[in-house]
């Protein structure tokens, strides 16, 4: 039985244009992906009138379709009219919803001292629905709508990621998606994540060991110093899968550090959690990004107690003791300066370990020795010390981001390494 | 005249999985903007060899058509033939190119010791061009194609984001994009960005002054608790957006705070650097996401000197001085030990100005007087202070995104707030 045809329709002109990139079209990708759909295509299309009903027209053709985006009060807001009139449906006021969202709104109008009036004609647009549809449920005052037609299924979801997601449960449960989805064997999904090794020689295994087809979906991505492979196994492709992750287990064992979804960030304060440490951050060229990765993770606070950012020398002195001599005579962006950064961090914070990142983001602050680039991390822990000189390639935000990636692979090697001590002691 | 149409294919499973975010979309958006054309559609689009064929061949229909990805030597790699079979070309070997990818290919082998035999095959599929297509470069093995049609244009980039904008001027450069844009007179491109309103009331005023069309497009976006309205100025219609941003400015003239691109923490930066003061950071539930945003701005070490990242009590206590007995009083998530945080960091780090930021970023730590969504915000500088406590809405990271846009537009307003005292002095 081939698989019910998924398309997703992203709308706003700020989309096509680019400026703002969107975060909601990997999300419902990997969302149908899970459930056993291939999404056909994923559509990013403006607020054009005529394009955007030709986008949802087409759209409409397959049995699931996903509009986000478009659902506010505005006159450029125009996913909910559009989708009536391509579906041929009416668009009905829905009166206890108009209510609902009128109430929301005098609140909102209050707090901010504007008269309702402003608010009232958007209140009334806000509520309309195409005949038949139901709302799933508000963000805002913007409600998510779905549609059922001869099986297929369309939805409009509000295009401000947290609210997307945050309404997406109300359509998994939805009993039309679970009409379309019956028959459909979810595939199971593992992933392997490697850091240290190149993304040909993965690619290259995965073609000696037969590549894909036959039930097995592979790709190959590398974000973030990491390469990912994801593997996907429909029914019946059991057996080739196992074969191909045993053969990248045994090939790259060494480089392989993760099997689930789990940032690196949160595998450091799992380890960390674990092993009874607390964590502080010494950071210069990364300007806190290595502490945010670490408090993205809900609960992080019985690990990491929290960091120094070194932006200029007088912090690295002052605020991480530093000594000025290392400063002059190596210079900020240096192993010396790096490992001082960690070990400051230690003693001034009182946490157990500590990774400090100096470095060249660039544009700017380059010398023939030191160019753009250049990382220098250092972590220090009960157990022992560990530090890493690379150069990074790529602009400012590529090396930001590379540099605090760098920090958190050095940190979750070290504290994963093998106890060579208590092995010892065990021989 | 009607300004031709463009329509940018990005391939790639990854991409529709969402196993990997799309850097070229936006990238290709912006450039054809720029350029006078308005992005028709954005199509990501999976390997599935029927998908692809049925997304270039609409894309053919356009005046402009953009691929991105696919010219790789792998059977998965399809969009060249698949551009030719799509456009009713053969595909035909270029001997030249064909010469230039073996040698690059034969270095490759030698490096990684492999023998070249290996690379043969993709290199003839490397060097197949469609008829009449020319080839404008090389990324790696891959040569970017250049494919006219009726006086339409069909071009096929690489995927990988650095080398598609390393070839895009190349496009640029093409007489027939130069044909094609013969007559297109790029818009004016104006921004008004806004603190502290309503999207409905800006939604309001437009509407009031007679909305887009006649060649003025609008579009209004609210991000990070700004509402940015974008109006794209068609030739012709400069009177109509005069008026409709004269509007804008009248009625949000406080709360109007930018007309370029610049991200508030430039601002800041800017503001800082014309006053001659330097700046701070202590944050507890943003985990040091005020100081990237700082430091993601090249150039910030003059003004930003760094910052403490007081995630643990005892690091608010020990790190920057905040008196055990406010937290134990008002506990961590109070105006009062914002207060202390931003006093605290001053003198710690030895800047001019400081900013604090305490909250309940959630899913855990709210109480019932402290929900998720409380924060703190308390600037300190030598002209003045500033407090604010708002309830922010959403999940962790949209919480924590929106408390550190909130500390910057404190600090921002505070710093660019009439100079009173000099005022009345004058007086």
């Amino acid at each position: 039985m081939p698989l019910p045809r998924a398309v997703v329709v992203l709308t706003g002109s700020e989309l096509v244009r680019g400026d703002k990139a969107d975060a909601n079209g990997a999300f419902l990708g990997r969302e149908l992906t899970r459930l056993g759909l291939e999404p056909a295509r994923i559509l990013l299309v403006g607020d054009d009138p005529a394009e955007l009903e030709r986008a949802i027209r087409e759209a409409l053709e397959a049995e699931i379709c996903i509009l986000s985006g478009g659902l506010g009060p505005t006159h450029d807001d125009r996913t909910v009219e559009t989708l009536a009139r391509a579906a041929g449906r009416e668009l009905v006021v829905d009166e206890t919803l108009e209510r609902e969202i009128e109430a929301i709104s005098r609140g909102v109008a209050e707090r901010l001292g504007f008269p309702y009036a402003d608010f009232a004609a958007g209140v009334h647009k806000q509520a309309s629905l195409p005949e038949g549809g139901t709302a799933l449920g508000l963000a805002g005052t913007a409600p998510a709508v779905l549609l059922e037609r001869d099986g297929s299924l369309a939805v409009a979801l509000p295009g401000p990621p947290n609210e997307l997601r945050r309404l997406w449960p109300r359509v998994l449960e939805s009993a039309t998606l679970q009409r379309v989805l019956a028959g459909v064997e979810p595939p199971t999904h593992h992933v392997l994540r490697f850091f240290g090794v190149s993304e040909s020689a993965v690619a290259r295994t995965l073609e000696v060991e037969g590549g894909e087809g036959d039930g097995l979906d592979l790709t190959v991505c590398a974000h973030d110093l990491e390469i990912r492979v994801d593997l996907l196994q429909r029914p019946g492709s059991e057996e080739r899968t196992a074969r191909v992750a045993a053969a990248l287990r045994e090939r790259f064992g060494t480089e392989l550090f993760a099997e689930d979804e789990r940032p690196v960030a949160e595998l450091v304060l799992d380890r960390c959690r674990s092993l009874g440490l607390t964590l502080a951050t010494a950071e210069s060229c990364t300007g806190g990004l290595v502490g945010v990765r670490l408090t993205d993770v809900a609960g992080a606070s019985d690990v990491y107690v929290g960091g120094v950012v070194a932006y200029s020398n007088q912090v690295k002195a002052g605020g991480l003791g530093v000594p000025p001599d290392v400063l002059a005579r190596h210079g900020a962006v240096s192993a010396e300066a790096a490992a001082a950064m960690a070990r400051g961090a230690r003693a001034k914070l009182g946490a157990d370990v500590a990774v400090a990142v100096t470095g060249i983001a660039g544009p700017g602050g380059a010398t023939p020795e030191k160019p753009v680039g250049l990382v220098y991390i250092s972590v220090e822990s009960p157990d022992g010390d560990s530090a890493d000189r690379v150069v990074l390639p790529g602009d400012r935000e590529a090396v930001r981001t590379r540099a605090a990636a760098l920090a958190l692979h050095t940190l979750r090697r070290l504290l994963t390494r093998p106890a060579t001590h208590a092995h010892e002691l065990a021989e």
